[in-house]
């Protein structure tokens, strides 16, 4: 049985949920695969995704109260989240209806070569592995849910442990919408449980995996589906420090600014977000460091949405506290109930943090950061580069700052799959240019994004048609 | 030392050419590394492409030549494949000049979103494993090789050992026509040996590897790029048995035409093709039965490749032979030379096959046919969904089977990258619809094909730049 917890207390929230059995499993796999034909070739589909959207939001009071005694993220930012789970549905149902997405592509016979034509087709049906910190937007009814039915992809989805009540309530109101829709069939399910998720992942009808999660826990499950007798494509979004690099001219310009900026994206959310600003660069000055450990010491924690992940915080903020490189910036205001976490700044310099990188360049899921102080631009880029891959890279410049700049940026696009400009890297807008995705670790698919419209691609391949008579197309 | 042999007469060719030491790898991992900044932003890089291109056509008799002696593949042949590399290096040239690869996508700033601009870059340096039967155009001047260039990715070749003598002569062409196009550094590399090979895929300024070859070979080196401390993407072009199937009214219309047109595809280049016609599927009826066992004892093999690919042949045509659910149905030519392949084509019912698919449907690299007899359509569509993935599935059909070969399409294009009509699986067009590729085992990416101008898709990936300002664009 599967039991949520109420961050806030330490108490169970609602009914233990029982785990999906291997059979039960199997047969949700192979209805989605019966599923599959009318799903894709339905003339429907982009409204059957609207439908979604439409009894989310319908949904939202409900949905907001158990996200909210399951991860106690809070009414607010759970009813944006909510609102940003049926934007991207709409979103995809304007993907499938513009039909681009399939990418057609003709040559004509010309000589000797043949008329070929070539368009994208969905895999089949996928896993989809949902995340703990979106119980909406990166969960049962998230994005990747989203893209592969709009790809044309039955969808079933092994719920988070955190919130297995928000998680039912959501396929509940998917499968109605879907239903209600006229949609044939089930192609769309959901799982609870570790083995259930084994046994979807190795199942053969499953044809790919989309998960958003840890970099252990992604890591083995890549290891089984690349161990299966047929292997599938295991799209993994995992975990990144996402380094801040503040020039001198805008450390000087607007110190506190900066600061004010960092300690509120560091702490957002207790810092469970994966464009967490885990590294901040900063020059060796006094004015930077003691803004930023100003605003870092007023800034507060929260709840943590499970107890296992306050845990794995309080142990990565201990080999902080033990490193040798490291000392205290800042303590921030602890957060509430047994789970709280307390924002932590460390800091060391360029040197220091150069001769253990892997260890100080960890991800720490949580409000915890290291401040990295570095003597000049020249020596910082070649520490830089040698980071391991991240979502995101965020520069702040002034105008003198600009040809640093320019050196700096062709560093961050090759660590990071997103580089922001005078900004902070939480907050990730679905829209069609967005990149959520980047070098490993941080995916195990650089060539992808999780949100926006290009999301779909990872559910497609290609096919060519040749030689192929008007009847048959 | 590696050294080449001629197909003809099983004597040595040319010169034994040293194995690179893995000190010489790092010298040219890092020397293309260096390279790869200015590689990238040249605005000369598609006229360095077309010059590469030029220099290969200028040296056509020589590469000829030298290949023809190692590979027996006959001077025909290799001008035409001479042609083909050089055309795909005008091809690429013509892809960077038109800009649109790097998919350029711009959502302007509304609200609360912020402006995003995504772009591809190039992953840099990158491995390209050659293959053996195409001394050109899956080699060290072939597609991998022009594709990731014109990405702008620095291209490192380990060459195949059955052709080490026309692999040095295209290295030193491209090099040449690089240097003369006034390419700074150096962006393109040659290795030879097993050894080598290694070292380059394990080297960490190694970002992604393309090969060609064997499933064994493929899988093997997939997995040195997956347990690297930073695992990279591995482009593996392994086996195929690409089925071919003849619906009841085009087998009664025109056996004749079929029976040859197999015979033709099987056994060109002795076989030696990804896209060889392994299995074909025809209704039992004797007549399309006994005009196949007539075109293929017609039919003449060829020297193979190398010794080791002959042994292979011998021991999968063995495996065939002893197999208790086939009978040989002809046995054709045998072809010159010591290691000379003779044609042989087994027979089948659909059940026997059924009963063991992952036997008979092993691709077994050479002219060997599996001819397989299905009593109805109906019987013989979910024994095809069941056969693993291939580069092509073929269909022949007349008018009459229309309404077969719509149910068809789904299942080849389900396991299959390019479904051809009427027509037959060898030969593939480097135009942009093209798409050489497949669920596995055929690739281990299906999503990427390895000829045509989509080929450069696989040395790519995509970079999001949030409120750039426009002098840092």
């Amino acid at each position: 049985m599967i039991q949520a917890y109420n961050p806030r207390t330490g108490e169970p929230a609602g009914n233990p949920v029982p785990e999906t059995t291997e059979a039960e499993v199997d047969t949700l796999v192979r209805r989605a695969a019966e599923a599959a034909g009318e799903w894709v070739a339905s003339e429907r589909r982009a409204e059957a995704l609207e439908a979604i959207a439409d009894a989310l939001d319908d949904h939202a009071e409900d949905l907001v109260a158990i996200a909210d005694t399951e991860t106690a993220l809070g009414t607010e930012r759970l009813t944006g989240e909510v609102a940003r789970a049926s934007g991207q549905f709409r979103l995809f149902a304007g993907v499938v209806r513009n039909g681009e997405y399939r990418k057609v592509v003709h040559t004509e016979a010309v000589g000797p070569a043949p008329d070929l034509r070539r368009a994208l087709r969905p895999l089949g049906p996928v896993a989809v592995f949902a995340a703990s910190n979106f119980p909406f937007a990166f969960s049962v009814a998230g994005g990747d849910t989203a893209s592969a039915l709009a790809a044309g992809c039955p969808v079933i989805v092994k719920a988070h442990e955190g919130h297995p009540g928000t998680s039912e309530l959501s396929a509940a109101i998917i499968a109605g919408a879907l239903e209600a829709a006229g949609v044939a069939g089930n192609p769309f399910g959901l799982i609870h449980g570790v083995d259930a998720g084994l046994a979807l992942l190795r199942h053969p009808l499953i044809t790919a995996a989309g998960f958003t999660g840890s970099i252990p826990g992604g890591l083995a499950l890549q290891r089984v589906c690349a161990e299966r007798p047929v292997p599938i494509p295991f799209f993994g979004e995992m975990g990144a420090v996402n380094p801040v690099v503040v020039l001198p001219g805008a450390a000087s310009g607007r110190p506190r600014e900066i600061a004010d900026g960092y300690a509120g994206s560091l702490t957002l959310g207790a810092g469970q977000f994966c464009t967490n600003p885990g590294l901040l660069f900063v020059p060796d000055e006094a004015e930077i460091l003691s803004a930023v450990s100003a605003a870092a010491g007023n800034a507060s924690g929260g709840p943590m949405l499970t107890e296992r992940i306050f845990r794995g915080y309080e142990s990565a903020v201990a080999e902080a506290a033990a490193h040798p490189g490291l000392s205290e910036l800042a303590s921030g205001q602890p957060g509430e109930g047994p789970w709280g976490a307390t924002p932590r700044v460390y800091t060391t310099s360029l040197k220091e943090f150069a001769a253990d990188v892997p260890v100080l360049a960890r991800e720490r899921f949580g409000p915890a950061g290291i401040v990295v102080t570095y003597p000049s631009v020249d020596e910082l880029l070649p520490v830089l580069a040698g980071l391991p891959g991240n979502l995101v890279g965020t520069l702040h410049a002034a105008e003198s700052d600009l040809g640093d700049a320019r050196r700096l940026v062709p560093v961050l696009e090759w660590i990071a799959g997103r580089v922001v400009y005078n900004g902070w890297p939480t907050g990730v807008a679905v829209v069609p240019a967005q990149q959520h995705g980047g070098p490993y670790p941080a995916t195990t698919s650089a060539e992808h994004t999780s949100v926006g419209s290009a999301a779909i691609n990872r559910w497609l391949v290609p096919v060519a048609y040749q030689n192929f008579p008007a009847g048959l197309l």
